[in-house]
């Protein structure tokens, strides 16, 4: 399955919207998926893609919406006029309008919002625009399903059947008192099997995991794969039931963190793809480019100050590349075990039992290393106290390098920084300019230049 | 909610385990939730581990099996008869269960399986290990609710009150016609919603995507991130209905996938964790740091051949580890955007376009960062001729490194070649060297020495 969507597809697409033909372009993306459509819009070009969205049916483009690159978005909003917008809005989960009413300009969104039809769809995205960014709040829909704990087996099914028609998905049936506190769950599968005589209060599942409107979406996000749910409701501090976050919104938050991650590990600051502006990736890759700058100027600075060495033992100078590259990548090996460890909730034990393990690590590693530099030095016929000050100062390089790489996230991860910022240019620079001056020094302490 | 499991309930639990003391072990662990539990197994030490897994009902234990870290189930399961895992892979899913035993020595497998109570559970077990690893037929359940077309809907509900029975979590009702070959889906919600004189040929939804037992397990995930599916049936080549994929799997192969990036990126061969053994982190790392070691190595042979301008231009040495890395930076983030873009799926576009891209925002972010080494040269009263010549060189090395950050992804992309492990030490060292190559080359041309 999963159509691929090739260049012949595209230009036909393309020749049919320059002359207009409607019915042929209904035709050909009759059986197409919103997903499908999503890939098509991000392909076109801005005129073509606000094109098919005023000819498509807003069923069809509304979960397309969703889909599309963000920029994409902002540009076919724009060409979009407020009734245009609320007739797509109309057609998503309140959860998925609150995000694209939130990325209008302020002076539309009253305007949108007055032209959405249905009054207790717009209600209920008003409600949800109230909640900070990175709360649950701002992540559940109001969609879901209830049952009041007094119910009898056929009522329950009849109101089933009519709040069903509402939700996309059914995952489970929350049980509310007659305060709409939450009390349980009913799932679905029980709901089959009961038999007609019992009431909701007989057959529902006391237990019921939730997640308070105000706690942080990571700890949602975390609760909800530990506990393998597929969603989750969501209470007020008066324990009312507000709302329920599904998987499916956890499954993109999951791939953002772990592609912001990724991306800080590399340096770049912002989101950026394959496809941005060149001023776009510059804006990302600049700032870390300039760090990496100045750690260079640093470097270059430590060395001229040790140019007395110059003549008699030019190697030192040779090798500095070498000890700056392995305290960079000891370095960013360290932080990212800790910053893996920090996101998936395992890091244990005591600093004191964590310092020892890596500085014996590091003794482990620096010596094998140590060894094949100084067998290398052997074989160039280097004199033998230079080779020893390399050896010596690598070991003491990688012990402090992994040091830093290990204490450097765990320390900004207690002041509430996302440690992953230590992954990357900032811990490879500062290791740089520690590693060339750490290995400057023992070299005048052995060599006595 | 989710307790944290505090200091003083584990040693509480060790002095239990200690004294033996089952009733007040079973009475503290009563409450706790099958993850909780594989918590508490992977902080306890092995012999407590093993002795609560025999004290405890399989029907708890088999899911916290499945939760705890790999090192520590490969050790429990030893300790652990062939009846008693049995005991748990009766608790188990299809596809956990074969997991499990896909992780026994081989000579345990037929034991176990053979002390299987369910034999149609144990079939289904065996059969599932035919798969090769990373196919979706590795990943699926046998487990799934299906409907046949020419049900009535009493029929059908009947039914799907007994299949429901052995499937932790219904998604979807599969339709498949008199060969067993799937034809459609029927949701939850419209079998609730139907009525009870149509057939299961009046209400279900022909359309229904499925994937291939052979089908790769990356692109499934792709597939179901892209239509937002919960779960997807796995047909063979005949179209017979065989099993589904669920969503929480894909969560966990998301979730593996970007650690495992991430890792490439920063230097760590293998799956290691924060808490791992010495040995474990130094099979897992010392490779990287060895391959450092010898671009390092070819670095200082590098400088050594131009050792003629260490008198007269000393300064061009004391910049090597600035170029070094900012080619490796460059090269790290060039190659990050095209990890992440070939992992989503959206690289387009001509490779030539992609060249005369990446040049340009070389040639931007080179620009900006070799006046900044102007301004410095100026500053620090360095020769005009060496601060032309740093600048100039960044510039070209900047080029460069982008060019081999980005083409080196793709090359291995098309040979089939996970890109990923371009992000990291093997761009960074090869970079280095030719950075710092480049780098006297041209000073060689313009300072003539």
């Amino acid at each position: 399955m999963a159509s691929e969507i090739s260049k012949d597809f595209i230009q036909n697409l393309e020749q049919l919207i320059q002359s207009n033909n409607d019915d042929a372009l209904l035709t050909l993306l009759e059986e197409e998926h919103p997903a499908d459509i999503a890939e098509i819009i991000d392909i076109l070009n801005l005129a073509s893609a606000t094109y098919l969205f005023k000819l498509l049916d807003s069923e069809r483009t509304a979960e397309a919406l969703m889909e599309i690159d963000d920029n994409d978005r902002e540009k076919i909003l724009k060409n979009l006029s407020a009734e245009e917008i609320a007739d797509e809005i109309d057609e998503l989960d309140t959860d998925d309008a609150a995000d694209i009413i939130s990325e209008l300009p302020q002076e539309r969104v009253t305007e949108v919002i007055s032209e959405i039809e249905d009054d207790d769809h717009a209600k209920h995205i008003v409600d949800l625009l109230r909640y900070e960014e990175g709360t649950a709040g701002s992540l559940m829909a109001k969609e879901l399903v209830k049952a009041k704990e007094n119910w009898t087996i056929p009522i329950c099914v009849t109101e089933m059947r009519n709040q069903a028609k509402e939700v996309t998905r059914v995952h489970s049936i929350y049980v509310v008192d007659k305060n709409d506190g939450l009390i349980g769950r009913l799932s679905l599968k029980d709901l089959l099997v009961a038999s007609d005589k019992s009431t909701v209060s007989d057959i529902y599942i006391p237990k019921v995991d939730s997640v308070n409107v105000n706690d942080n979406v990571e700890d949602v996000a975390r609760i909800m794969q530990k506990y393998d749910l597929e969603a989750i409701p969501v209470v007020d501090n008066e324990n009312h039931l507000e709302g329920r976050i599904t998987i499916d919104d956890i499954v993109d938050l999951i791939k953002e963190e772990a592609e912001k991650d990724y991306q800080m590990a590399a340096g770049i600051t912002e989101d950026v793809e394959a496809d941005d502006t060149i001023f776009e990736k510059t804006k990302a890759r600049l700032p870390w480019l300039i760090l990496g700058l100045f750690g260079g100027l640093a470097a270059a600075s430590i060395m001229g100050g040790f140019e007395d060495a110059l003549l008699t033992y030019p190697e030192l100078f040779y090798f500095t590349p070498l000890i700056a590259a392995m305290a960079g990548n000891v370095g960013v090996q360290s932080s990212a075990i800790i910053v893996q460890g920090l996101a998936n909730d395992n890091i244990r034990g005591s600093m004191f039992n964590r310092m020892w393990k890596e500085i014996g690590l590091s003794l482990v590693n620096g010596i094998i290393l140590a060894g094949l530099i100084f067998l290398f030095g052997i074989f160039l016929n280097y004199d033998i106290n230079i080779s020893i000050t390399i050896a010596i100062s690598l070991i003491i390089v990688i012990i402090i390098a992994s040091l830093i790489g290990t204490f450097v996230p765990l320390m900004l991860n207690k002041r509430g920084i996302d440690p992953a910022v230590a992954t990357g240019p900032f811990i490879t620079t500062s290791n740089d300019i520690f590693g060339i001056f750490i290995f400057f020094f023992i070299a005048k302490l052995i060599l006595g230049f």
